[in-house]
């Protein structure tokens, strides 16, 4: 098959999860009583929409495509990117802030990039405030059933990259409890399409389980207060280490699209 | 004089000046009617002081002297650093994001660092969020006099070098109304420091006349959502681009002690 051919497929495929992602968080919205939805913003390369309801106090959906050129400093980290900095790359960013501090943040993002190679990257991980073994060892076994489904070792090899990758080095603590994350995948264009996916598909199944099932809990002051902390965090991840972060700012993304991941009302002590 | 003798002076200057700063704000916040005071977090290498006031809403004030190695990768970019990673450092950071929008948030930061060379660092900002022509004008002409005492070349020379560190690129925005940046100062250590010290209590005077000017003035709902998402622009020049966030969190330095910079209540749209 042609790139552009592709390209083409990749794209149809991304908003279609958009939407598919949006849908289930108003649906959980609506299950939970509030008639919130989101908002639509348009750019040049793209679309990120945000809502901010009674069971995500902020989260962002971003579908976008950007194409142009790398910076010459920058192309020099990406494949295929040595002697012509032109890409194509299209991709879509899910971030959950819920507001009930027992419901963990929920982070995916999937993307295709071309160079003179192609590739797909992801992941998908949870972040929460407070301990739950339970859910911790429903969402990894969740990731593992999938990942199995595809090849052996990938659960095992993009849980290790995740937990190297959800990593602040300056606190010597991990963002959270994990997930999968992989990147440059490029083998086998076809079957590595049908992996990504199938991580989309999985990533909503997680989303409503993850949410319904605490929703409803009631929280103290303390644990909206260590989530804000944990917001801390989270930001200091993503503007300090993130990668799909600097890619987006390094190669003309729109800054309010890229940051719509940053959590409301952060804390720092 | 011998280098450890240098190193000894400036840092009881750096400590007293950590006294001072402190002093002179606790006394706005007494000028205001509020008895808040700072409170005082001791670490390894330093002591970083917190108000949470009526005034400042939050402020960080912070000594430290770091003795260490950097890393290899790190090294590469700091002078005389190529053989010998061995450094010393010490220095003084001063942050004050005041209550009342109206006030901008001021930035201080000066510093003596000895690897196989040494030299004086340090500059002084201010954020607004509002504009203010007049305060604008009487702060750079204030450093401006004082440059002039020494150089009459460093004022243009530092407002410049403050315009262009304290830039995001990835809005196309300054952070500030600037102020004066230098770094590598190494060409005449009594000079250079002559020059520190007047910069530190001029720092003094200009925090309290532009405070006590305004922080009785009524704001509005909107202008401290304003200030909430100028906020929001400081977490992101500090995590994305500040070097001093980054030599510090990669030589050792305490996170909580460096990242006292970032504002309370940041927001993104």
């Amino acid at each position: 098959m042609k790139i552009k051919k592709k390209q083409e497929i990749v794209k149809k495929w991304f908003i279609n999860l958009q939407n598919i992602v949006c849908k289930n968080i108003e649906q959980l919205e609506k299950d939970f009583g509030s008639n919130e939805k989101f908002k639509i913003n348009k750019w040049k390369f793209g679309e990120y929409r945000v809502i901010k309801g009674r069971v995500i106090e902020k989260g962002g959906v971003a579908f976008s495509n950007v194409v142009g050129k790398f910076p010459k400093k920058f192309s020099k980290k990406i494949p295929g990117s040595n002697n012509n900095r032109n890409f194509w790359s299209s991709g879509v960013s899910v971030i959950l802030h819920p507001k009930n501090p027992k419901v963990p943040a929920i982070h995916f993002n999937t993307r295709f990039i071309c160079t003179k190679k192609n590739w797909f990257g992801g992941g998908i991980d949870l972040t929460p405030c407070l301990k739950d073994e339970k859910e911790k060892n429903f969402f990894h076994e969740k990731l593992k059933k999938m990942c199995d489904l595809h090849n052996k070792e990938y659960y095992t090899k993009y849980k290790k990259w995740c937990d190297e990758y959800f990593f602040l080095p300056h606190r010597n603590e991990p963002r959270g409890i994990g997930g999968i994350f992989f990147d440059y995948k490029m083998n086998n264009w076809e079957k590595d399409f049908l992996f990504v996916k199938h991580a989309g598909y999985v990533f909503n199944e997680i989303i409503h389980e993850v949410i319904s099932k605490k929703m409803f809990s009631k929280w103290s002051k303390k644990q909206k207060k260590i989530q804000a902390y944990k917001r801390g965090r989270y930001v200091e991840f993503n503007l300090l280490y993130d990668r799909g972060t600097k890619f987006g700012l390094n190669s003309g993304g729109n800054p309010n699209a890229i940051l719509v991941s940053l959590p409301p009302s952060p804390k720092w002590k």
